[in-house]
Formats: structure tokens, C-alpha cells, sequence
């Protein structure tokens, strides 16, 4: 080891994290061990004070979630927040002590994760790192579909479906601070108010029975316009609906397909409308462009959580903090749609 | 009037036009007269030398196209290309003699037009008018899809439908001078031939017994990346092909749907993927964007027709040019999708 490699990280370490005993129901999660080694060049340990508990870690527990190249099938967890414990060689950016957060492609679930220090990005001054685990996936995938993929601008009208759950929460904030006007659908008018003190401008409740109605009400309240962009986090049974909402020239990003990945799609309707139908992922992405969004999100965004924000304010929405021995229920409750905002299991 | 304006601008005037006597077939189309009133504010009057003929002028003649408010609804003809003869008030851009060719919304089988002067576009040196009607729609669509839709780069790959259409030729003949590898499918071992003389560098035979073989051999033809832009003037019978030709970050813009408009969409590929899908249309723009469009194509387009562009010169693709009075001729070729590149009226 070179004189420049703190000792702590030159050897390996047993911690805790939950791995899936075999594909299934929730309680295939099981608490267990995982050995990581030093922190290989360019990356940091680091010890993890919580993480999020996404819709595809239930996916990746089914066995219907492809795990990307480098990260465990059987350990779930895309997010992390805590603190550096190691630095490897050839780190320039992070010392140990620092508060950070981050996106991985797996493997979470666990006390502690060596990842790529340029992945990492600042948690913001005077946050708990537990309340910082509500932020990376959300924020960031919400920050990269509306400014990234969609460019959402001052001024336009943004409907953003399934507004109560963890991206949509996100996005919200993210659309009333940069001055667009956020109309959500949501099922229960609990979501629907709680949105509202987010600063939901319009609160749609979508009934799965008449599954276009929400449209007609989006047509209604934008003086028949309909919007200029849609953070789809619900995917096919809305497509027609969306297609019936689309502005001219709007954009239309599809996040999450939990409402079905297929539908039929009325091409003549996107040629009139001159609209852009978006594909996005995070996890896919290869790691110098998830590097770069680390640091474009901590530049642009992470002082937005801080104290100087003002009324503009962006916090992390956490429903539930639950102990990591308590994953099957975290998991449980994810399933059963009813949080609003981020389940988070805490590692201490 | 104005000391400004020229003697003939302030008389109405009456012309030869085509008209479409009923909704119907071909013969439908009918010699007849148009009144032009003088040419109004920021207008000039073209007289036409060559009109173009499109996909779109077959729909309305079958009562099957609307048209935008302030253009006739039994007078077809979305392109002119010919010479000012008469200047309204309040332009600074156009004289009278000025070689010009332009889009319209409709009215353009006829010997005369107005049109909006910062709508015109100056005709190459050195070209026949007659053969500057092959250029407007075409050469303007595709440039504006593979340029201002998709942003195709030197470099990348791109797959035309329909190559040897009118809008397949020039996208072809933009692309390759772009510094892009095309592939183009076509029905006809003659297309093929014609479009590689145009710079195609793979030619792909599709056929309508196995609609998705093309994407099978575009693959191959790509070691299985796929392309990065698809220009799509086929729809609906070939999405299901195009999402498996996808590159990661692939743009797909829809410009026509001959093929159907409607089919399924497997939205999870156009998300892992990252792919975007943008349907455009030219036509049902605002006036200022048509001008602006126009402007744009003039700066960065037309030197690219001229004798100083080199190996990488534009040229307009004419199949056939018949007199005004066989209108019907026309459209029953173009029907019968034996052509390659444009069909065109001649008015002298």
C-alpha cells in the first residue's frame, strides 16, 4: 500500500446487510453478513447511517429486476446515506469524516459499501445523514428527468403522476422551485393534501375505475391547454390519457411503469402535437455519466436543501425510518402503495 | 397605396389553379381559375414555375387532410418554387425578379401565389426554378428533423424509412454530407441502387410479408448497437421493429405514417434504452416558426446546392415533371409508390 492509503483501509470487513434468501415474498429478507474489501482505487468506504428502500429493490426481491454487471443479485439497495470510514488510492475529493450520499447499482442494503468517491455527493449542512437517505434516487432521478431529459422551465404547467410516492414528492419541490405550476394525480385525497403543503398547485385524485377521467380534469384546469411536461411515473394504463393532455411541443418523461410497460400509442397524436416521449433510467447508465451527475446534482441542487434556500426550500419526505432487521415490513409497506414520500431502513 | 409599392401589386389578378372538384379520386382535379388579391403586407407574389406534389395533397384531395384556417380547402399544393413578380408593403427582403421557392399551408397548385416574403427561401445559383420545386417540402422536413429534431452528429448512424422517398433522398443526401452512416430501407432493388448513388452506405430490402426482417438485418448490419436515429416516414407498421433497433440514447422522430398510426409501444424498451421518440410536423406551425424555419434553411442549407459545396453537394432528386394539367397523372403515381424522389407541376 502506498504512504497515502489511511491503514483502516487496507484490509477487509465483515458488516450486517439483508440479502434475499431466494426470490419471494417479503420475508425472503434476511438479515446476514457481507465481506467487503479495501476500497479499490478511486473509491470510499463508506459506514451508512440509512437506505432507501426503492420499488425495484421489491422487483430485484421477485427475481424480476436484471442486477447491472459488478453489484450482488442477492443484495438489494440503490441508495445510501452516511459517512466516509476509508479512502483508496487515488481519491481526490472525499476525506474520512465526510457526510455523503449516493446511487449504487445494488448492494445497499448493507452497513457499509465501497463506491466510486466521484458518485458520492455532499450531504447538505446541518442534515441528519439519516434523514439525507430520503434524497439521493428521488431527487436525483426527478432533477435528471425534469431539468435533464425534459427541461422544464419557469413559467410551464407539469403534471407529474403518481405525486404521493418518493420521485414524485421529489419532483414537486424540485417544479414549484424552479417556478413551473405542478398539477399531480394521486388515489387518496390524504396524498392529495399532503402534496399540497408541498406546494401541489392542483391535486387530481385518479380513480382506477374510470382510468381517463383524471385527463378531462387536467384539460379543465389548463383552460383546455393541457401541459407542457409529464413526469410519468405510472406508465401504460395513462398513456391515452396522456396523449390526450399533451401541450404542443410537450415532453413527456416516463420514469417508472408500474401501470404496465405497454400500450398502444396514437403516433398522428405526438406528430400534431410535436411532443418528445422519453425513455429514462438511472441505473443503466455507465459509471462516468452517473459520476457526472453526481456532480451536477451536488452543484445545482444540494445548497437548495440548505438553510440560505428560503422559501423555496427543498426537504427530503420521509414516511417511516424503520431498523434494517425490519426490511420484509419496510418492503410491505412499499407494496401496499400507502406511503407518502420514502421508507428508510436505519443501519444503527 | 405607397410610392413603394410596385404599379401591378395593387390589382387583383386571376390565374390557373387546380382545383379539387369533389372528394375523390384522381380525376377529381380540375383546371380552373384562383383570384389573387393583391399581394397584402409583408406578402409577395410568386409566380410559380414548378409546384411540387405531396402525400399530404393525395390525403386532402380525398377529403382526408385538414387544412389550416386561411388556406383553400379545394386548392392542394404545400410548395412553389418560382419568381417574385410583385412586392406588398412592408417587406425588406425580397424585389421583384427574386428567384424564390417556399412551404405553404395549401393553395400552391396554382401559377401564382402570396406568400409571407420572410417565408420564401432564395432558390441555389445557377438552378432552373422548375428543378427548385423538388426542394422545399423535402429538403426542409428532413432538415429540420435530423438537424432541429434529432441533432444527428458526424459519427453517428442513421436509419431512413422510405429512403427513396422525397423526404428518404434528401434526409439521405443531408446526412451523409453530415458526415453520418445511412442505412435506408426500401421496397425495391431499384431504390437501392438509386439511393447508394446517392451515398446510402447499406440498403435494405424490406418487405411487407416479414415486416420486422429489416430489423434483423439492421442489427447485423450495426454488430448489434443498433442506430442512433431513426427517421421514420413508415409508423405504425414498423414500430415494433424500430424499438429493437434502438442504440442506447437513440433519437426517433416520426414524419409520416403511411404505415398506421397507431401501434403497440413496449415503454420499458424506450426506457432502458434512453431513447427519445418525437413526432413533428411541419404544416400545423405558427407563421412566425415557418419564417424562422426558412430563414434557418436559407443560412445553412442553400450553399450546400451550389457549385462551390464539392463532393458533399446537394442535389434535388426530380422524378418526373408533367404539365399542371395532368395533375392526375400525378397523384396516381405517386399513389402507386413507384417513384423516387419528386414529382413535380410544371405551370408554363
Amino acid at each position: 500500500m502506498s504512504e497515502s492509503t489511511p491503514p483502516d483501509a487496507s484490509s477487509a470487513l465483515s458488516v450486517p446487510c439483508l440479502r434475499i434468501r431466494e426470490p419471494g415474498a417479503p420475508d425472503v429478507l434476511t438479515p446476514s453478513e457481507v465481506i467487503l474489501p479495501p476500497p479499490p482505487y478511486g473509491h470510499v468506504r463508506v459506514r451508512i447511517a440509512a437506505s432507501g428502500v426503492n420499488r425495484a429493490d421489491l422487483l430485484q426481491r421477485q427475481g424480476r429486476y436484471p442486477v447491472p454487471a459488478g453489484f450482488p443479485e442477492d443484495i438489494p439497495g440503490l441508495e445510501f446515506a452516511g459517512e466516509v470510514e476509508a479512502v483508496g488510492e487515488g481519491c481526490f475529493l472525499r476525506r474520512i469524516g465526510d457526510p455523503v450520499m449516493g446511487i449504487l447499482g445494488g448492494g445497499g442494503y448493507a452497513a457499509a459499501v465501497n463506491v466510486p468517491e466521484r458518485e458520492t455527493i455532499r450531504i447538505p449542512e446541518e442534515m441528519e445523514p439519516v434523514t439525507a437517505g430520503a434524497i439521493p434516487e428521488v431527487f436525483v432521478t426527478a432533477w435528471d428527468a425534469l431539468e435533464g431529459q425534459a427541461g422544464l422551465r419557469a413559467g410551464e404547467t407539469l403534471l407529474i403522476h403518481a405525486v404521493g410516492s418518493g420521485v414524485g414528492t421529489a419532483a414537486l419541490q424540485l417544479a414549484v422551485g424552479a417556478g413551473a405550476r405542478v398539477i399531480g394525480t394521486t388515489r387518496t385525497p390524504e396524498k392529495v393534501a399532503a402534496a399540497q403543503e408541498l406546494g401541489l398547485h392542483d391535486g387530481i385524485l385518479a380513480s382506477s375505475a374510470a382510468p381517463d377521467e383524471w385527463a378531462d380534469e387536467v384539460l379543465s384546469r389548463t383552460g383546455g391547454r393541457g401541459v407542457d411536461v409529464i413526469l410519468d411515473l405510472v406508465g401504460g394504463a395513462y398513456l391515452a390519457g396522456n396523449l390526450r393532455v399533451l401541450a404542443t411541443k410537450a415532453r413527456w418523461v416516463v420514469v417508472g411503469v408500474p401501470g404496465g410497460g405497454q400500450a398502444n400509442l396514437d403516433l398522428r397524436r405526438l406528430m400534431t402535437r410535436r411532443a418528445h416521449l422519453m425513455g429514462t433510467v438511472l441505473r443503466a447508465r455507465p459509471p462516468e455519466e452517473k459520476a457526472l451527475l453526481a456532480r451536477a446534482f451536488e452543484t445545482r441542487v444540494i445548497s437548495r436543501f440548505e438553510v440560505g434556500a428560503g422559501s423555496g426550500r427543498l426537504r427530503p419526505v420521509v414516511d417511516t425510518v424503520l431498523s434494517w432487521r425490519d426490511g420484509a415490513d419496510a418492503h410491505r409497506r412499499l407494496e401496499a402503495n400507502d406511503t407518502f414520500g420514502k421508507m428508510l431502513l436505519r443501519w444503527e
